[in-house]
């Protein structure tokens, strides 16, 4: 269940399944062509399993190593303030091909959003004309809905397992405050007073979390706050977040881990970046891009953390008395190019220094459809997080607890890879890792830990 | 001991380790600059060694895992076919600052290469005009003399160990023809009898592992025969090869990684250079061409292979019936540019297909100094060659053979991370790992194997 | 007539006319298109005439200050060795949207090419596969059969005039030989004889100019040799070639011209393009790359030989010992990457010396469907070049010769906007202008001075 | 006298005069350099004059056309409000090499710059450290100051005229208020009251008027008020603005020109710019960049005014329904990155809709010391207002007046090349032409007219 299905990503999933599992080809300007999972980690993906007699490396795919849904099967509902139809909703998005459209228009049509929750101060005032979908009564009312929504959705679809995933628009940051949203018992205290400071993004995790489905924040706001972290660890249920890790920042994550691996010290990150589509209108207004700025700034921090060497306590970019203000001058720049629409253009300039006072700069421009990238992510979240909500972990005795088993991982750093600010298990985002490879080697590695397969070291033989 | 050392890297090495070992420093327009040896793993990255009891990660040193040299205390010298002094090899470079070379000018000057060995065919004509101080006489003599000079440097300055380094120009392949270089035997008999199969690498290759020295082959030609790899394991000695990942191609083997490690399917790599150096000048020849154009094409075969889900067996990237010969379309591009002097700008465009037929294009622009990027590997390559050649493997006993101890990697498999085109544990280019993340964890594993730390696997805490 | 009709130029042209001519609309992913004639100088773009009496500027289309053809008039027809039907062709290029050509589908299907001249040596050898509609006969039956063409299709469509445009692909450049092709009477004597140096664009050529046919060579071998400049001089035809200059070279010669202009000393321009369609194909064989190597190398040379201050005779851009050849480093690299089909992908640097020693690099991707430059510049030398051939010039008297009326430019030197390698008077190469924005004003100013409007001078009002 | 004389522009001049006069020679990295005026129009370029007997060009250079000064003969002084000597500014602004500054030495240390006018709330509050050197009193006090400064330089140099330039920071604009700043005598009122409404950069442009010395405003803000072109155009004195065309802007006004008479209807710019200097610090102040932005804004307003087929009254960028505010998505934005000090950046994206629906995308990444672009432009301005200054109009007669010789243009129309927002006769910014190439053929012609040469129209020979 999407929240902001007739969105970009939205239809974007919702379409891509119906295809692939009707195995819909369409025409394209350049061709015949046939639906896929490309840029799904669990589906387009291998794992080295092994050696033939004779040396030979042997992979399998992914989501061979462990029983896994395949996307094939999922059902995909969801809620959006926006009430279009998802072939109206679709074609807006301009993201899909006319002939594919075309084919599924009969299906897309009799597809709804459930009407959405609408709190007008926590996205910009631009959406305003979109909201024609939504709740009505007070946020508890509201809460209560989303909740029956989902059995109502599981029932009709006698399904095993629901999960929520957060894809709608970015909200502002709530404040955390005593009282309010800190603890599990406070947030729901707020939720029933109708408190302001509740987002949209944390009432559709709180529904989830009392509902037993896994809950992913898809976008950079703290949906997550400290009261739905301790219900969702009080009921045993997985929370993943925050913001899709799709395109620049993943490739920051990789970049940064490449440069100061190989001993350079990055000294500047520029990051610019324009798009056409909603999300771009919405991050026009500026609470909505401060979200998104602080979700896509902390992606260096443990890389830089690690190497002392480069990066002393105190190290300024461009010297001590520059006006540099931390280790790496970082921006990131997000602006809203309504010409471009869902093609979006990432440009990052790295400057590090190098071997005796060098300088290696690296520009980068990166142009790929926003939703093309975020959809796999999406897929990728529903299958691993039903994998991961039917694992349990023996957990070590310690005085009078004895070793007992828990529920894997009540937040979901395992799947930190997918995020661009990932939460730690405490639902904050302090000591996380951001680095890419190693994100995936960690990920790659409890699949086979739980596969009982042995964990990768990577030594090349060597006698 | 560096062939080429009048060359911009050998230049480059030589006087980086003067300015290390005796603090200099020196004025450039953007300030005063320090000496650092930025850009080499071993002196300027960390290893994870543990936590702190409050979770916070600990990084050390990555010199500090184990005994390492420490660059300072190198003496380097080195053979080349052109007689300049160090100062003005220095200043034809183009790579130190004028008030560095000032400084270091007495020391320099006094620094002479050895005659080196130049069977013209070798390399490109143009080259012909540098040849001023090279070795006379039969092949045999050649060698012969180079294994002398190997001996009283080793001698004359009272070093434990000495490493050879390839860091000249490149040469053309060699073919590998039965009874000439294909076992030790015949490849000795061949610079006895001085045939012309034999290249000029190969023979600083042979002196080397006769007077138990490390060689490592910088460039791109083939100097690592078969013979002389069944030399040196039949002595023990340490190779690595071939041609040092310092710029494009190492960026290409974390981007290859990157894509298909996230599910994308790579379709076209277009990697173009120029540069203005000397290297740039000889590989305007076509035969020269050829053993770059070689070492950097293969970068990454094994990431494509390790993927059946994107890339099924022939697979072409434009199709079946397109003009594409392979699963990825990659062509590499070396122009010679004096205008940009060592000022290497390597430009890459990567296409992949991502999902539902969509479009991903990544453009790089990467602009360094070339010899900057080479400089770090070459001391990295020389401390770790060192290392090596120290440690032993246990070889568990099999059939007759008791299990035994063997000197390391004869052919240094582990050192891939620092070349384009590795070398396997037999000294071809078959069933290597290019993919850079993953060598570089091998490495790094293997030396925390050798201190004793646990193996990294990465996976964050779950519960 | 276009010959390569069956190319991605020429059905890019076709179907473009009758989009056009039947305003049909289509629908792609970002939604409904409507044709147009974008890109066209005459059909796209503006001349200003005057200002009113508030001092606004007043501009008008280009194409209406002189009666000119309408394109949606045009008659599309044509030669090309492979005989496709021209909706099998265009699907075949890949470059229109389906839903477009659904819609002219009954139309296309009608249209073949006609049989086309085939001398399998001109063009490269992994063209042979197309050539399956090829003219028999001797090279005079051939060229009869050309001109014979060119009549029924004129009087088929009652047509007042006829263009003929090359838009096949790149041949291999012949060499000027005395007595084969240096004059009108040897060329039509070398057709008779079957002579092996007289490529198939030059007979195109010399069919068109003796049935008074004006003839554009877009592709970048000489095709229009002495013999034929000749043959077009003494019967008052136009001639226009060569190269169509439609991407990387365009806007090279407006980059040259910007950065010279500016007073910054140019040094190296690296250019690299890739691209995947037939063309590609076709250059990806060394004669046919020759051909446009050279088309595409003397873009700079007017530029750098108008200014001595920059670039004093007998400079050379790295300085005077370095490798540099010429005033400027200047490399051209055309690679076949099939994967991105015609959409062709130009990468450009430019290093320039500025102030006090100081370096200007600017680095330039360029993006675009190659077919969707090209088209555009067809659709505009056909309507130019039927204009040009209604206009005689009054030549002055001189000696014997009174002053008497001349048709204009039997080689079309206003046309050079349009072209790589735009020609002399005399149908050379030397002494052309390549500066964009200095073509463009002579082309405005000469229709303006056609028309009687006053030449543009530019001088903004001073008091 | 430059305004900002210790700043990276003002430092970089006065250097660069002294190194030029004196032939000075110095040692960089890459080899020894000779002082050039590389980057101006005047010193740099040529024109053409005609031909030879023979049909070549004969270019000259700009300045041999019309009697100039020559830039070695001029004197730079100025004022700052930071008192560093010329030397410790120049090493803090780390534009120029250390071996020119230690040669130049002795005669920078002597060079202090004026107190400078300084009123806190027209820059950036981080520009507060800097303000070590400021003038005292009211505003009238240091009106009479500048003024008296001038007569000093003038009478102590023994010069023959002034010029002053503002190189400093930039400002925020003031707004047009009547009774403030909308005439002659209120401005002067303005002035004499001490009215907060009234900028740093205004007082200096009153001041250099009532000296009868031409004032160049080389920053964004609007110095040059209503009021203070009055009375220029009362005393005949030279003005010209505002802020210099010397990078992305300037490239810009290339490239719209370029797209549009092409044909090609361009739809986005997007604009990116870092810099660390401390013109980048200034400029992250909020109302500071405003007014870079606004003048960086307008540049292709008269481009895409002069085409209606393209952009037809009422034309939105990405159609009418869409986001788009304009007929081109155009943004802007700068931002401090002190680790890459005055080497700024600007990456530009231009994209275009060209034929049937196609879209071509041009990427741009321009890298460059800024203050090597900007200081050549401060040599043409004082050059050409030196000239301009001496050259009288002869107007006609209309009505009672009768024809009669005025100063040329008491705002500098013909200077709009050297400015990104170049003003109008009225000292507005509206109906101006910023097509660079459209400017660069005024200059010419306006140069060529007062010479006598014959205007350029670039008609080729057409028979």
């Amino acid at each position: 269940m999407l929240v902001g299905l007739a969105g970009n990503n939205g239809t974007t999933v919702a379409t891509s399944i119906l295809a692939n599992r009707q195995k819909i080809q369409w025409e394209e300007r350049t061709g015949t062509k046939t639906p896929n999972f490309l840029g799904s980690v669990t589906q387009a993906t291998t794992i080295k399993v092994g050696e033939t007699a004779t040396g030979e490396d042997v992979h399998v795919p992914f989501s061979s190593v462990l029983p896994m849904v395949d996307p094939r099967d999922i059902v995909v509902s969801g809620w959006d303030i926006n009430g279009a139809n998802l072939y109206d909703a679709a074609k807006r998005a301009q993201v899909m091909e006319p002939d594919l459209l075309r084919q599924l228009r009969p299906e897309l049509e009799t597809m709804h959003p459930l009407p959405g929750v609408y709190f007008p101060s926590f996205i910009a005032a631009n959406q305003a004309d979109r909201a024609d979908n939504v709740l009505e009564g007070s946020v508890q009312m509201q809460l209560d809905r989303v909740r029956a929504d989902i059995r109502q959705f599981k029932a009709d679809n006698e399904l095993d397992k629901v999960v929520v995933v957060w894809t709608a628009t970015t909200e502002k940051c709530v404040e955390i405050v005593e009282g309010v949203n800190d603890t599990a018992a406070n947030l729901q205290a707020s939720l029933e007073a109708g408190t302001t400071g509740v987002s949209p993004s944390t009432v559709y995790g709180v529904a989830a979390v009392l509902e037993d489905t896994p809950f992913m924040n898809g976008s950079p706001q703290n949906a997550i706050v400290p009261g739905l972290a301790e219900l969702a660890r009080e009921r045993g249920v997985l929370l993943g977040g925050d913001d899709f890790k799709s395109g620049q920042t993943k490739f920051k994550s990789c970049m940064a881990e490449f440069l100061v691996s190989s001993g350079f010290r990055l000294g500047s990150i520029a990051s610019y970046n324009h798009l056409g589509n909603n999300d771009g209108l919405n991050l026009s207004s500026q609470e909505q891009f401060r979200s998104k700025e602080i979700s896509k700034s902390g992606v260096i921090d443990d890389i830089i953390a690690g190497n002392e060497i480069l990066y002393p306590p105190g190290h300024k970019a461009a010297g001590p008395k520059s006006g540099s203000t931390k280790a790496v001058d970082h921006c990131v720049v997000i602006k809203y190019i309504p010409y471009v629409g869902d093609s979006k253009r990432a440009l990052d300039e790295y400057s590090s220094e190098i071997f005796m006072g060098g300088r290696n700069t690296i520009s980068v421009t990166n142009v790929c459809e926003d939703s093309l990238l975020a959809a796999p992510i999406i897929i990728d979240l529903c299958v691993l997080s039903e994998l991961f909500s039917r694992v349990e972990v023996q957990v070590p005795g310690e005085g009078d607890v004895p070793a007992h088993w828990e529920p894997c991982c009540s937040v979901a750093t395992p799947l930190s890879f997918f995020f661009k600010a990932p939460l730690n298990k405490q639902g904050g985002r302090d000591g996380v890792v951001n680095a890419l490879f190693t994100q995936r080697r960690g990920l790659e590695n409890l699949v086979r830990a739980m596969s009982g397969l042995p964990l990768t070291n990577d030594i090349p033989a060597i006698y």
